[in-house]
């Protein structure tokens, strides 16, 4: 008869040497099992048939065994269930200190709305369309799409990305150019890695943002590199000053984040992509284009990867955690020839490959037209919300100046100075977690800090948007000149 | 009309301004689309009328446009079929030296039969059961699983594991301890860093076995760790030579396959394995318990893991590598307590997390006793191939000795002293792939070095083992005493 326990001998670890005999033995084994909590409350053990079969003892011996025990208190046999692991077993061994939960936080620490960037609205995730890629994939693949894969990543997703990433990012795109990742700052560490190996003397420096994530900055730190923070305005990072800054020290390449600077939203002028790709092919050095959510653009008229114009000098880094989810720790770098050997040589020797099957489901999820449904999708609904926002912001704080809403999950809203910090404390005290611009600030960034709120509309899911919105509208400063302007009116 | 280019002028990135008017722009953009790649041979355009709502331009722009651009020989017009990018469009750029074809070599380089270590015969994947799992676990998941998770992995994984290790490998697990990881090699990377940082003085050294994988040896240089080889005889490393080396060089760790030696195959003996905890637990220092392939033996009593005799000196490694597939990448730690944060912290900053999607079908593979049942259909039939390569040496090779045969996905065939290497090179050119013991051998090994092949019946697929077997038995040497016997027996 087959069950779950047919080898149940074998599934479970039952040490019959040692002194006594084999019904000793035995009786100590189970014991020990239940002690250690490895059998735990209300399990069902093996028939005492099964089980002598499978220890190649007698079925007399198991079964007088199974009597003592259940007359110990450690079992309990009762008509048609079978012999389970009794509900008073004596208390399971102390294995260290107290347990620490796993998983989130209790549910009352946290905010009842989350305006914070850094995900997409994960409640979106479209589960039925994964799986049957996922199906498609899996029942397809080649039998050594189950072994030890490429660094690089299986050939079916970067054939895909290629043609996607020509298609709708307007990057120029080899497969052989491209290397899977576990997510973006893998990615970036690589590339760190790469590019600090690869100067003469000294390791060198990456310009970075002087607003941008931190743990991009630590990454790059922690390869070796120092950081150097460009000054970013209203048309982005001011990449004309890369050659001054390079002549000073030694700028191997510039963390951008060209079609959404992150966090101020806003795109980077044109002339300023001409000077950094400029800046980077006269002194062989590298763009490294973080193209985070390049995909969530609400304009008619998209902005296009920088690398397409010069796939030598500027390295593309695309993620499916924007436009998918972060839980499939999947990315994409399109790298210049050059860079492809070396990054490839760093990832052999320690990350090596992400899982294949998921690799195999998104090529399966992009060729088969469901991530464009899907993007289109969460475009529409991402431009909802930024349209309430825009709406609820004109209608109840029509004083606050609102910027970066031409794409993305997340939009700036400009703050009186020195008021930051305290109305992002005062949103928190009221169940809503917002992140302020100070957060994003490069330590040595240039010029007087600039105060403002990072408005996240991607990250809640649907039911929970309206009343973030509301949260986030009442805890804006009130209108400096609204008493007045009432007053005259009145 | 819901179709796959709706929003095209979005998902293709096509870029109207510059000099001239729109029809000229948007020539000029399909030219280049077509020219660089971007929209490759036979691809379906938009009707004109939608891509003429998406660009927010006249249909007739959109019309003649695509008239002239047949006319011209870059589309094709078919009735029925739409506009397509014609066959025989003009040559797509070069954007880089010649392609390198990705995926593995050519079918001629491989060798017709592969008896090479390292991965399980990935051809028994059970995708269905696989795929039925991940369905069941998406569906059930909660929406925060699709954002960024834990470092030390899924709650889910981590509970479901702690049960199966305790019960199937007498692993004395807690959730808390144990850190998932996207293979053995991250993990090993991990605590050899972790080690490393926690020693006063020097990074110190790891003891390893004199035959084991130099790759695993190379991730605990790259640390910043020495390796200092421990012999390996029939009753495994000699670990009660622990204490007289780390008297001589400060040892931290060392690395173990306890319960099947890789590559020799023997069970680390009792007394090998109380030598190895006492002198971890008298000198603070931790065993490294590499379990690759605990759960297949095929003698009646299991060897539980090392891990349960002392879980505050031992970490526990698994993975799902051998017992599913390499193309996971998931694997799992139990680690002392006072390494979970040591550990923890380093992964935060690097690797971070695996699939949480991954993570969440194994729980759910595992919980279910899909994992059981696999496994108990695998160990069968590894042992049936385990079985006929005995008889296969006994009826026609008796005189080769095979040993590591009680467990596992290999075995090891001794040769004459110095014969090694010509056999495994012969056996390559009859396109039989074998690994001689010598490619495990550790540098700075004591002792003369042992002639054998290291025989891995767990690659090929079924349909692949009688003919590899053959061809083994084939290229094994004569016996050196056959002639003779015939001779005697004539």
């Amino acid at each position: 008869m087959e069950n779950s326990w047919a080898t149940f001998g074998r599934d479970l670890h039952l040490d019959l040497t040692g002194p006594g005999g084999v019904r000793a033995a035995l009786l100590r084994a189970l014991r020990d099992a239940v002690r250690s909590g490895r059998l735990s409350t209300g399990t069902r053990l093996p028939s005492s048939r099964s089980l002598a079969a499978d220890l190649g003892i007698a079925r007399n011996t198991v079964a007088d065994s199974y009597a003592e025990l259940v007359a110990e208190g450690w079992l309990s046999a009762r008509q048609g269930s079978g012999t389970r692991v009794a509900e008073r077993a004596p208390a399971r061994d102390a294995t260290g200190p107290a347990r620490r939960t796993p998983g989130p936080a209790r549910p009352d620490d946290r905010p009842r709305f989350d305006l914070t960037p850094g995900r997409p609205d994960v409640s979106s995730f479209p589960r039925t369309a994964w799986l049957a890629a996922a199906r498609r994939a899996l029942t397809a693949a080649p039998s050594e799409a189950f072994g030890y894969g490429l660094p690089a990543g299986r050939p079916e997703l970067r054939a895909v990305l290629a043609d996607y990433l020509a298609r709708a990012r307007g990057v120029r795109a080899d497969p052989d150019r491209i290397v899977v990742c576990a997510g973006f700052m893998q990615g970036l560490g690589l590339l760190s890695r790469a590019l600090g190996a690869a100067g003469s003397g000294g390791a060198g420096r990456l310009a970075v943002e002087s607003y941008g994530l931190s743990f991009h900055r630590d990454v790059i730190t922690r390869a070796g590199l120092g950081t150097v923070p460009l000054t970013v305005d209203d048309h982005g990072a001011r990449t004309e000053e890369l050659p001054a800054l390079d002549a000073a020290r030694d700028i191997r390449a510039a963390l951008l984040t060209p079609a959404h600077q992150f966090p101020t939203g806003v795109p980077l002028h044109p002339d300023r992509r001409a000077a950094a790709v400029n800046w980077a092919r006269s002194t062989g050095g590298y763009i490294l284009e973080d193209d985070y959510d390049g995909e969530f653009r609400y304009d008619r008229q998209p902005v296009g990867a920088l690398q397409g114009l010069d796939p030598d000098h500027v390295v593309y880094l695309g993620t499916a955690s924007k436009s998918l989810a972060p839980a499939l720790r999947l990315a994409w770098m399109v790298l210049p020839d050059r860079l492809v050997d070396p990054v490839l040589a760093l990832k052999r020797t320690g990350e090596w490959q992400s899982g294949s099957l998921e690799q195999l489901t998104l090529a399966e999820f992009l060729a088969s037209g469901a991530y464009d449904r899907h993007l289109r999708g969460m475009r529409l609904r991402y431009r909802r919300r930024r349209d309430q926002l825009v709406q609820a912001l004109a209608d109840r704080a029509p004083h606050v100046h609102v910027s970066g809403i031409a794409a993305g999950l997340h939009a700036v809203l400009d703050l009186p100075p020195g008021t930051e910090r305290s109305i992002v404390q005062a949103a928190r005290w009221q169940g809503l977690a917002l992140e302020g611009l100070s957060t994003f600030r490069a330590p040595a960034a240039p010029g007087p800090p600039r105060d403002g709120l990072v408005v996240a509309y991607g990250t809640p899911p649907d039911h929970a948007f309206a009343g973030g919105l509301e949260a986030l509208v009442s805890a804006l400063p009130p209108d400096p000149g609204r008493g007045a302007a009432t007053g005259a009116r009145a």
